[in-house]
């Protein structure tokens, strides 16, 4: 049978997601726990790779297991062989056409930005930092050319294994209150660092380093080289992934296991 | 000249406020970076002592330096000083009539409690944890018998140096959203463990072992041994601390640098 799993993660603690030789990735940690459940080795699949850093309040993945558990198992029996930083929120069973890559149409993330001169310590791990005050209504404006399908080379890690460098921005908004500032992004899918690479950018237009128009070429030179650094991982968390309705599976977090509120 | 500092910490990364041998307490941390900055030995006085585990989103301390230095070095200066779990985040010359626990007539705390068949993970050592579903409502109706000046002795540490057990409550407001539970109480003062205890006796209540007339008479019952054991640190944020007007003190901490948001 294959089942579906929605995984949170704390990305300070992991190599990123995907399994490598030392074992410390979130890949790594969930194979053996579930391989100790399964009473055999299980691979995982997930719908789309983190790198060493960055959260999911919900990633989802599958695997197929000879052996037949009651649902809860693979959500508590798995988490009781899981360190803290990792766990199963829920479990589904789903028909062997499911693939948790290749069956979803979206992806959402969010950045959380802490704009303040004091760095951040209840939230250090969890925020990007700005020591700056930005102009979040400049930002906003600029972020409006991003939309779209594009060309993303220019937020594109050079490392990037994607097909086609052309994706699917469908959402890309920009909120704040008191200092701290939140990218909301969905996609078909996203390169190696896009998000990161286009908080990077956008914060280079809050400070008034990069205009709307700067912006704009910058997508339609598809040059890295000429793009803004990469941001900071630590307030980069995926947030839901999208699947076809008929796997009826939860499509965002909850938002009650992301964050506190004011 | 006395000077007054905002503190925040992480309490997961030490052994709570008060000085130890050991040294690995917050004051202990402060200490040593103000000396730094300062270039002799400063001893600093907090508004309130936080047990192990217990967060600050605005510690309020004091200290005397023989030396002048501009406002900023006390931030900016001892930042540099401090591990990542604990910043300053701000400083303000007061007289010397100014004294960080004296001059306090309330303290502030939030407790978030997540209430879910699932540990928190993203959230873990930042909130408390409830397995089960809990009946907010009549949490909301008990809590409504501990308003007011009390003999708190039921909710008191058999440790706590007060001089008195009477304190005046003046605030316990009870908010939910989506299995994120949020208790808001300010007092003049709190005992050694109070709001720990408060919350454990109420979740008593939210899981149907104890109704409201249970908390009344436990409360005017004085004593400890009856009442509930008392709840995880883990979701206790010291969020303010209040001063006469003249002082021109921040009151609470910024909600940016506490809580991303849904």
């Amino acid at each position: 049978m294959r089942i579906a799993l929605g995984i949170e993660y704390d990305g300070r603690a992991f190599s990123g997601w995907q399994t490598q030789p030392h074992g410390n990735t979130v890949q790594d940690r969930l194979n053996q726990a579930i391989s100790q459940i399964a009473g055999q080795d299980i691979t995982t699949l997930a719908a789309g790779r983190t790198d060493a850093g960055v959260h999911a309040a919900m990633q989802v993945v599958h695997f197929d297991s000879q052996i037949t558990r009651p649902l809860n198992a693979w959500v508590r029996g798995v988490n009781a062989h899981l360190p803290p930083e990792v766990a199963v929120v829920w479990a589904r069973e789903v028909d062997e056409g499911f693939h948790a890559r290749f069956s979803a149409f979206s992806r959402s993330y969010s950045y959380f930005l802490l704009s303040h001169p004091v760095r951040p310590c209840l939230l250090a791990g969890k925020v990007g930092w700005y020591h700056q005050p930005l102009d979040v209504e400049a930002m906003r404006q600029a972020a409006a050319v991003l939309l779209g399908s594009h060309d993303f080379s220019s937020f594109r890690a050079a490392e990037c294994q994607a097909k086609s460098p052309v994706k699917n921005l469908q959402q890309l908004a920009i909120s704040e209150e008191g200092g701290l500032i939140r990218f909301d992004l969905l996609a078909d899918a996203f390169l190696h660092h896009m998000v990161r690479n286009i908080v990077g950018a956008l914060v280079y237009v809050g400070k008034g380093s990069l205009t709307t128009a700067d912006l704009e070429a910058l997508l339609a030179a598809a040059d890295r080289t000429r793009a803004p650094p990469t941001f900071m991982p630590d307030g980069l968390y995926l947030t839901g992934v999208g699947y076809p309705e008929q796997y009826q599976l939860p499509s965002q977090a909850e938002p009650a296991r992301l964050a506190l509120w004011r």
